[in-house]
Formats: structure tokens, C-alpha cells, sequence
């Protein structure tokens, strides 16, 4: 073990919040261990935080607190950033970088959006960049993406990486609740925040798409190009359906790179209750990767939360108090590939079209012969299932009708669905799903 | 990017073998991909073998072969080890390290019995050892203990780790089978090897869980501190009760670091089947663990095969060339906490002891005085599972009397059973599982 009269390495902590305090208290009380784990000691300098007064916790010593952010950024050898978002943590990221600190974030946001940016600056400086905390919480995927992985091919990856979504799928699936209750429960128990949008629209699921998709294929994925749908359109219905045919529901990030070219979809999907990502359940969080060589593998934690979350960002700093200690870099993000980008017509899915209809005899021949007109082939139909009443635009004379598809890709899938909903006897709303084999 | 320029880091591999043959030739087939990862060429020097003419893959030039094993391994910048055992393979890993090469290995048995001397020959000639495939295969797991969860404290960890017996279990369980006849199944189908001991005597999930606590808890834990029980006393009668309590018997690598210290032990256990564990069927992997920030983590993945295993050498291998390309070392195995191994009694759990019995009035009560006797609480008793007919002692007078513990330490519990098993009315061998909470 290396000695530890050597000067300390110096950590600036930007954010005092949820995941910043937490990760104050294990840098603090977990000192000595860290040190014997790094080889050197390593000191907690700064932490930078809106209103320094309202600051209270018992291992940060409020000394260290200060509302000037930037003077933490450019004074540390390594800054960890916790404040989130877009504008003012890009600049302190930068800042950071431009001073010769290597940066420790969980800010998905920031990375899809500017990830070439800061990881070229932080290349450009000779320091580096880490963010395991930045996709699924406390899971370990990014190292073993960047890292483990190398050696391989990724053909895809589906994750289940945002809790907010799949408590309020879990709930409406053992409880039978429609997605207003489940997201109101999910609100009052604290999983879902007052605004959800992020959350439920897909928007912070396609964050981590993108650097999923990035780090996976080598290639830069931004949030600009990730496709979005969220699961406020999900009913209780669709979940009934999907229980009685030994399926579940899920809001799945799905990055593939195939002959078209990689693509990085949000979407919810049908997946087989033997599928391991189908037992992932609550606010877990869950990323399975497809492999040429090593095959099917699966990384599963907790996706948020203070002392997770936390976990993930101080694994990070001792890699990176590891690294100066011993004075290299670790590997930089490596987008040599430059992939072409999939048209979205290029990925072809299963998809479960639920119909609202008026039953008489024909309706399903009429239907049957739209899709075989569209060239869609199906592969089940199903007439067995009661709507439920609270269903908006039932009354009560209305039955379902489902059919689930062969492989076929999303545009004729919509023309598919336009056509048959123009049929008299078809009403309401069409629900959509993809099914995952 | 690096300049390519440069000179390649030399690679020699020791067997070309099942894992051996893959491993080359993701390293052959892959080289652009690895050489724009690592930023510097790698080439693949010398493959090593007993019987050179033997070995016939269209992606290793015939020109590498030699059975000059010493030779490969002191001639290169990394040595891959992929002969296995305890003998010529320490031999040619010293050597290899004390020539300053990085050696990459997938040894379990190895790093379990050898683990101390081979990380100090490492750290004292300036070089790496990595041995991702020696824990779970494909899965990344070495590298998440050694780097992600190192700011954390990782509190116990489970492993199904040995696909040869999980995948008997689970033939057992669906299937109904007896032992005997999963395992002749295993054999045939070429999941267990012609001596299976190895497997399901549990020896082989016992290196693991060695290499795991090692690694988990900064402790030198040894093949030789590691208590075994494997899979072959299990019944079909235990697998029928398992599945009547909605659990399932999962042969576990369990690591420990409480308060009476460290401990590492493999046994077949319950587990309930909602549980995480409980999904991974046939000859797949996961690694469940325990840390206090990061709460509940699992790794799930392919344990063995050729093409999933070479996937996690030749992970290594790039990390380890990235190293040498950036002139620097990765983290050394740190065993600086010197824990004291916990006594076998320090551990207690929840049982389920399954006796033959004689059924008459009053044995329920004879036997629950004989645990209250000894301060063994009950938490359940189960007398409805009827015997099957070809368990040894049966003689269909005879009926199953399931007893489940509160938790309780094994010196407690084996007395208990020992004093049950002289009552008169119980015959039979019992069948004693610990039970996970």
C-alpha cells in the first residue's frame, strides 16, 4: 500500500441537495477507509449550494459551504457535480474542466445533450469524466460499458431507467389502477414528483438512452435524436390485456444498432413475464444487454434515491483519486464509429392494437382484411376482453379487439390503424403497443 | 484518437481450448474495433497448447502454436492464462509476471488458493492482474467490486454461480426430476462434465465465493476458508416442498461481513420466489449484493461457454492494454482490513428440516419439544407433502414432517435434529435447508 503523507487529493462538491448531502457523508465518514482504498487522502474542500444558511447536516462542516459555485469548480483536482440540468451545470462543468479538475456527475441531461462537448474538453485538459450515477442510479453500467464490454459487440440494450414510470406500471398492474390514480399515489409517496412530465412523457428515460446508445455504440446519440413516447396513454385495459396474456407492461430505453444504423427509442412495451427485466419491479431500475460474444446480461439496483445514488459518485471518485494518485487518465469516451442513424421505419416490432368496436358479425374479417391489405401480417386476435367501464369513450355496448401483429414496421403500422379506424363500426381511441420477443 | 503508429502491445495466450479459441478470436476478428478503443495496435504473439497439431481454427495462423508454454508467457505485454488448475498455471502466471507482463486470467481455482501471492508478484514487478472471468463468466462483476462499489460498504453478496447446478435444480424443479436423473440429463446434453464433482459437491462456486469476499471486503478470504455443501443430497420431495411455499432451492455462494467478521460459504438454500435470484434459470449467473449506500444490486449473465467468457478476457485485455498504452496501472487488490473470519456458529438462519416420520398422535408434539428443548424456535410446520415413492427410505407408511426455523445458529440446530432423529417414530435421513429471508 502506498503511503499516506502525500498531499490530499482535494474534492469540490457542486449541490447540497438529496444526492449531495449523501454523498458529503460518505466522502466524510467513510475517510479513512477511502484513503487506504485510493492510497492517498483525499479532502472534501468545498461545497457549493444556493443558500449556504439553510445547510445542516451534521458531517458537512459549514465552513466548507459557500454559494460561490464557480471558486469550488476551478479550485479542486476533482469536482462533483450535483446540480442538474442544462445551463448553469454545463458552464461549471466546463469551468471545471478548463481548470484541470477531473468531474464526477450524475447529469444525464447535460451529457445527452452536451456530452461531445464536455467529453472533448475534458480530453483537450487531459483529465477525465465520469457519470455511472448518470444512468440507473446505483447500477454499475457505465464502467462496464466503457470498460468491460470493450472487448465486444453490443447489438442492443433495453433498460428499464426510470423509477417513476415503472412504480406507477407496477402499481396499475397489482392493483388494477388507472394511470391518474397510480400517479397521484405515486405523488403523495413521494415517487413521483409534482410535475411528472419528465417522467411520464419519457423525457428522462431518453436522456439516458442517449448515452446509453453512445457509450454502447461508440457513436454520439443526443437527446435530439432519441425518440420519445411516455406511458400517459397507457390504460387500465391495456394492463388486464397484458396480464392475461402472460405479459407486462414496461417503459423501456431501447438502443439498437443494426444494418440501417443505431436508434435510441423510449417506449412503453409488452415483454414476456419470463423475461428477466419483467420481475424488475417498484422504483428498481434494470439494463439488459444483448453481446455478440458474452450474450444475454442483466444489471439491476435502484435507479434514484440519496445513498444510491451516492454510491455511484463517490465509486467514481475513488476511480478518479485512484487515477491522479497513480498520475494517468482513465479511457476517454471513445465516438470513433460515427454510425448512421436508423430511419425510423427501419426498426420493424410486434405491436398489440387494441380497437374500441361495435361487435357484429364481419367486424373482424373487415379488420383482418386492412391489415392484409397493408401487408401486415397477425399473429393473434383477441375478443375475450371486457373493457372496463371507466375507460374514456366506453358505453358499455363497446368491445375490445386485439390483435397482435408479426413483425412490421411502424409506418404501416399506422396506416394499418388509420384505415381500420375509419371503419363505421370502430370507435374511440386505438391503443398501440410494441411487443417485445 | 492516438496516433496508431506506435509499436502493438504483444499478447500471448496460454490454451486454446473452449475459451481459449474465442478468446483469440474475438482478438483476431475484433483488431481494428480494439485497436481504435485502445489507441494503439495489439497483436496476438503466441498461442500455447499441449498439442499444437491438434489445434485447427481458421482465425489463429498455425505459426503462433507452440507447446513452449513458458515461452508465450514470458514474450508478451499481457498473458492471457486460460489452462486452469493450481499447478503449471501458478507456474506460468509468476513467470509471466515476474517477465512484466499484465496477466489476464479466467482461474477461479487459481486466485482462490493462490490469490495473496500472485496480486503481490503483481503490485511488486509494477503490473495487473485481471481476472473478470473467473467470477460469473460474462458477467461483469469483478470490475464493479474492484471499482463502482468501492466508495461504498458492500455488506453480504449471494451468487448462483455455477450453471451446472442451477441448471439441475431447475430442471428438478420443473421437470419433477430426482437428482440422479437431472444430472445423467446435464450430462448428455453437455451442461455437467463426465465427473461432475467439481459442480455438485459445490467446489467450484466455493473458489468464487472465495474470490468474492476477497474482493467485497478487503480480506484475504481462501478456498480454504470457505465451508461447501453442494446440491447432491436435494431431493425431488425437497424441490415439491419448495415449490408448495412458493420458494425455490438455488445452490448459493454467500459472503458475509458481520459483526463476528468475515465468512464465506456455498450451500443450497430457499429462496422465496419472488425474490431476484429466483428468476435465474438454467445454466445462467447473477450475482446479488448488499451494500449500505447502494442497497440491492444484481449481475446476471452467462456463467460459462466459450464466447461469453472469451467476451470478459478479452475486457480485460483492452483495459489492461489502455493501461500500458497510457503508461499507468489499474488498482491493486486490496486486502489492507485483515478481518477476522467469523466462527461457523456466528452465522445463524432461518432452517427447513424435512423428517420422515412414522405418523401417530402426538409425534408433532414430541418434536416441537424437543426444538423448544433447545431454544430452537418454530415458525412453521408443514405435514401435507406426501413422499414420493422413489426416495430412498420410503416405504409409504411413511409421511414428511416439514419444520421451518426462526433464525437460529447450525451447531443449535443440527443438535435439535440429531435429538428429533432418535425418537422413535422418525426414520429416514432428514433433509436440512437453510432458508433466505
Amino acid at each position: 500500500m502506498a503511503q499516506l503523507n502525500e498531499s490530499p487529493i482535494r474534492i469540490g462538491l457542486l449541490g447540497a441537495g438529496t444526492v449531495g448531502s449523501q454523498t458529503a457523508r460518505l466522502l466524510v465518514e467513510q475517510k479513512d477507509e477511502l484513503e487506504a482504498r485510493i492510497g492517498r487522502p483525499i479532502e472534501l474542500v468545498g461545497v457549493a449550494c444556493l443558500n449556504p444558511d439553510e445547510v445542516d447536516f451534521p458531517w458537512i462542516d459549514k465552513s466548507l459551504l459557500t454559494s460561490d459555485t464557480m471558486k469550488v469548480a476551478t479550485n479542486a483536482d476533482i469536482v462533483i457535480e450535483l446540480i442538474g440540468g442544462t445551463t448553469v451545470a454545463r458552464t461549471f462543468v466546463l469551468a471545471a474542466l478548463n481548470a484541470g479538475a477531473s468531474v464526477v456527475t450524475a447529469n444525464k441531461a447535460l451529457l445527452a445533450k452536451y456530452g461531445p462537448e464536455i467529453y472533448k474538453a475534458a480530453e483537450a485538459n487531459g483529465v477525465d469524466i465520469y457519470f455511472e450515477a448518470a444512468v440507473g442510479g446505483a447500477i454499475p453500467i457505465v464502467r462496464p460499458l466503457r470498460e468491460s464490454l470493450v472487448g465486444d459487440r453490443i447489438t442492443s440494450m433495453l433498460g428499464i431507467v426510470n423509477g417513476t414510470t415503472n412504480y406507477i406500471l407496477d402499481e396499475m398492474t397489482t392493483k388494477g389502477l388507472d394511470f391518474d390514480v397510480a400517479l397521484k399515489d405515486a405523488q403523495a409517496k413521494g415517487y413521483a414528483e409534482a410535475d411528472p412530465t419528465g417522467d411520464i412523457e419519457g423525457y428522462d428515460a431518453a436522456n439516458k438512452a442517449a448515452i446509453m446508445a453512445t457509450l454502447a455504440f461508440h457513436t454520439n446519440v443526443s437527446i435530439d435524436d432519441v425518440t420519445v413516447e411516455g406511458i400517459t396513454k397507457i390504460t387500465a385495459d391495456d394492463i388486464a390485456a397484458a396480464t392475461a396474456e402472460h405479459k407486462v407492461v414496461k417503459l423501456l430505453a431501447v438502443v439498437e444498432n443494426g444494418e440501417a444504423g443505431v436508434s435510441a427509442r423510449v417506449y412503453p412495451a409488452l415483454i414476456d413475464e419470463n423475461h428477466p427485466l419483467a420481475s424488475v419491479h417498484g422504483s428498481f431500475n434494470a439494463v439488459f444487454v444483448k453481446a455478440e460474444a458474452a450474450d444475454d446480461l442483466m444489471f439491476y439496483g435502484r435507479g434514484a434515491g440519496g445513498a444510491p445514488t451516492a454510491s455511484a459518485v463517490v465509486g467514481d471518485v475513488v476511480t478518479e483519486a485512484r487515477h491522479i494518485a497513480s498520475g494517468c487518465t482513465g479511457p476517454s469516451i471513445p465516438m470513433y464509429k460515427n454510425l448512421p442513424h436508423a430511419p425510423i421505419n427501419a426498426s420493424k416490432a410486434a405491436f398489440a392494437v387494441r380497437f374500441l368496436i361495435h361487435d357484429k358479425p364481419g367486424v373482424l374479417a373487415a379488420i383482418a382484411r386492412e391489415f392484409a391489405d397493408h401487408g401486415v401480417s397477425i399473429n393473434g386476435v383477441n375478443q375475450d376482453l371486457k373493457p372496463t367501464l371507466n375507460d374514456p369513450g366506453y358505453d358499455g355496448e363497446i368491445q375490445q379487439l386485439r390483435i397482435v401483429t408479426h413483425l412490421t414496421d411502424e409506418e404501416t403500422l399506422h396506416k394499418t390503424v388509420s384505415a381500420v379506424c375509419k371503419l363505421d363500426f370502430v370507435t374511440g381511441e386505438p391503443s398501440i403497443l410494441r411487443v417485445l420477443d
